[in-house]
């Protein structure tokens, strides 16, 4: 544990940071940069300029502080500070990166620099670092920790504290995994556990034989879930022979359970999921923004349709174009409510797949106690608000105030439900996607109903 | 580790023991629980019916069984198990709870309740549970536990490693805390660094001394925040004095994270803050969604007094109220992508409360380039829809785009900052705040801009 600067002294680093780069006392830098902890540099550095973020990492005083520090980095600042260092240099850094971290970076790089800098790292790795490449992006495989403490089932708890003795230092191991002659996962055995053994056991007769492990494919999001809900330190990854291959560690957990949310968080609100899209460029940031703002100019337009069909309507009775926001407004937000509430259930295994039809009747439920009631309130207030006197206008904008918010949560409950039978990401645009198709049917409901109470 | 069992196996669980239950086959449930992983349990137990809850909390073979069930139950769920417990039962099963459960189950009890509790615990648990219970909601002191391995600095490591075998199984005993006379927190030894030091060596030769604690009184997501960010196990929490008091481990950071990011969904849509809002009946769940509802319901009605206030324009160019729902619905989007974007941001420290008017600009630009391109595609298209031939009709909608989005994108971020800074949670009602300012900015500024440039 090396002590870190609490969250008041970061804004202090980074003025001292940008002071020295301005005054180029790269000494002086390469002293902090010695002290602090990289978890501090990767952060500061996120609010430098480009030239300063190559800058500081090439002042890391030595490839072990390198390597630290590309542990903390945000991806795209991976690749641009490592865009001119040496395939000499960056297998040094390797040197002190866990398998995974290699793996992840190698990945950044283009084919042919890959196969460069594999031919460079060491040979032990070599192997363990392609077998993680090969597994599909956010698998159990792709995020797994091939650090791990494993002896065969016949080894006496001796010789495996002696074992664990020479094993390189690693706070991060929880449990020794124990292992059949064919290299299969038999067992489990807590440290405590081996400690407080007697010398001559052997470890098949103290370990733990029932077990839970993921397969390779096995998606991060079910790792973690897993992680959380039965309290577990680390879950074991094997193929499909129950070969043992690696371990998700918590804290690797707790990385992913961050990037998941954070990513469920953009993709609701139609933002595409780079997590890191406050690091991009306007240009960039406004490519990933725009195809789910074109989702709702669509529905606009086709709102805009609807509404000029009902032109005569409107034009007798130009006060039903006031209520068009809080109609397609309270529609919305409802309907957003619902399509949070089930998204969210559905990441966190709150909401059951299998099982969604009373979870859609309850939202259903919910929208139409809420629709009666602001339904009464600004049906009777309507007239009052425009100053009109026109019998029935206030039933035509309660009733379609119910209707747009009861339609709302059904349709807000179900699209993300729908998402995920399909295949889909229920997070993906079910924002977007939800109130759109809102606004659409919002303003159809509100005419039809106009036309059919006023005009006859 | 016990065996757990897999997703698919969940609804096998829940259809067996729904059936058991209809037979009153007390017998086989009692034999299934004694076998099933309690978080299993607890995950099936949400969808049964509040007698069928009680039913199988009852029949739970031991108390201890009992409390493991309740160290996985949802808060409302424990409630409504532990209602008809006698304190004496009630106080059996605490025995098995770390003190950390028993505050927070004792604190869902009304007050005499409470005391008649506390005087049945046992006589060592008394004090920390009062202890935990007099921090504040959500603090690090509340969320602490207090069964932690602790050590006097002179005590050797021969001794340490004899009292950890004497210690309690527990596997989340990750460092060994190093106390000096006083009970002040001096240094840490991981348990690793202990088994491979010389016998003969005291605690304070091999401690590491540099080490970072929360207070009572930090907010748990800070904790979390550090965990995570510092890839640390456990997090010492201490007084003023520096005297040290628990630990906050990485299990419960897990939760933490999971809770305070169901919570920023919930609240970013208006839902409230309540995560098991799916447990609750129909009304209750309209009473905490309400408010927010009648946000966008005054945002609404505001909106429909700006449109009736230019109802003479309005009957002049009829054609114009076609348009409202793209105005308002875009510049809602895109307002709602900026506020999500620096909500999420504030919370996983991306985005530094300190240093936000770059990324203001940098958000309005975004929304200029996205309001130039969409501006231009729905001006020069409005005409086309509407099929009415008018001079300045695209350049008002496309001009009242522009002006929408951009403003929208410049609302959506400084709202979260705005109430950050305030000293209010970012994420609530962000989204209802958000999209119903820019309804009633985007209205406005359109018939604004339709009266200067159509009317002269």
């Amino acid at each position: 544990m090396k002590k870190a600067i609490f969250s008041t002294e970061i804004s202090l680093l980074r003025s001292t940071m940008q002071r020295l780069l301005r005054r180029r006392a790269h000494t002086n830098i390469s002293k902090i940069l010695r002290k602090t902890h990289q978890a501090d540099v990767a952060l500061i550095m996120r609010s430098l300029s480009q030239y300063d973020q190559k800058k500081i990492f090439s002042l890391c005083p030595t490839s072990l502080h390198k390597a630290r520090l590309l542990e903390e980095l945000d991806d795209s600042l991976i690749e641009k500070v490592l865009e001119h260092e040496s395939e000499k240099s960056i297998s040094k850094i390797f040197r002190y990166l866990d398998t995974n971290d290699q793996a992840t970076i190698i990945g950044m790089f283009p084919e042919s620099k890959q196969q460069e800098i594999l031919t460079k790292i060491e040979v032990d790795d070599k192997d363990d670092v392609e077998e993680i490449m090969s597994y599909p992006d956010d698998s159990a495989g792709s995020v797994m920790t091939k650090e791990t403490f494993t002896l065969n089932q016949n080894t006496t708890v001796k010789e495996s504290i002696k074992k664990l003795q020479s094993f390189p230092e690693n706070d991060k191991i929880f449990y020794l995994y124990v292992l059949d002659n064919k290299e299969k996962l038999v067992g489990v055995v807590s440290l405590r556990t081996l400690v407080t053994s007697k010398n001559s056991k052997k470890l098949k007769e103290i370990m733990i034989k029932d077990i839970q492990a993921a397969s390779t494919s096995t998606d991060q999001e079910e790792v973690a879930k897993k992680v959380a809900q039965y309290n577990y330190l680390a879950l074991p990854v094997v193929n499909r022979q129950n070969k043992f291959l690696g371990i998700v560690t918590i804290d690797d957990v707790v990385d992913i359970i961050r990037e998941e949310a954070s990513e469920d968080f953009l993709q609701m609100a139609g933002v595409g999921k780079d997590r890191e899209i406050l690091l991009k460029s306007p240009i960039e940031n406004a490519q990933s923004r725009a195809p789910w703002i074109l989702a709702s100019l669509i529905g606009g337009i086709c709102a805009a349709g609807i509404i000029s069909y009902f032109n005569s309507l409107l034009e007798q009775i130009i006060v039903l174009a006031a209520f068009i926001p809080v109609i397609i407004g309270v529609g919305g937000n409802v309907g957003t409510q619902s399509s949070t509430i089930v998204v969210r259930g559905l990441a966190t295994g709150r909401v059951d797949a299998a099982n969604t039809f009373p979870l859609i009747l309850k939202e259903l439920l919910v929208g139409s106690i809420l629709g009666v009631a602001y339904g009464l309130v600004v049906g009777f207030t309507a007239e009052y608000i425009t100053g009109i006197d026109m019998s029935n206008l206030g039933l035509v904008i309660g009733l379609s105030i119910f209707c747009s918010m009861t339609i709302a949560t059904a349709v807000g409950a179900s699209v993300p439900i729908v998402l995920k039978k399909l295949g889909f990401d229920p997070a993906i645009s079910t924002g977007p996607f939800v109130t759109t198709a809102i606004d659409i049917i919002g303003v159809a409901l509100y005419f039809v109903i106009a036309s059919t109470i006023l005009i006859n």
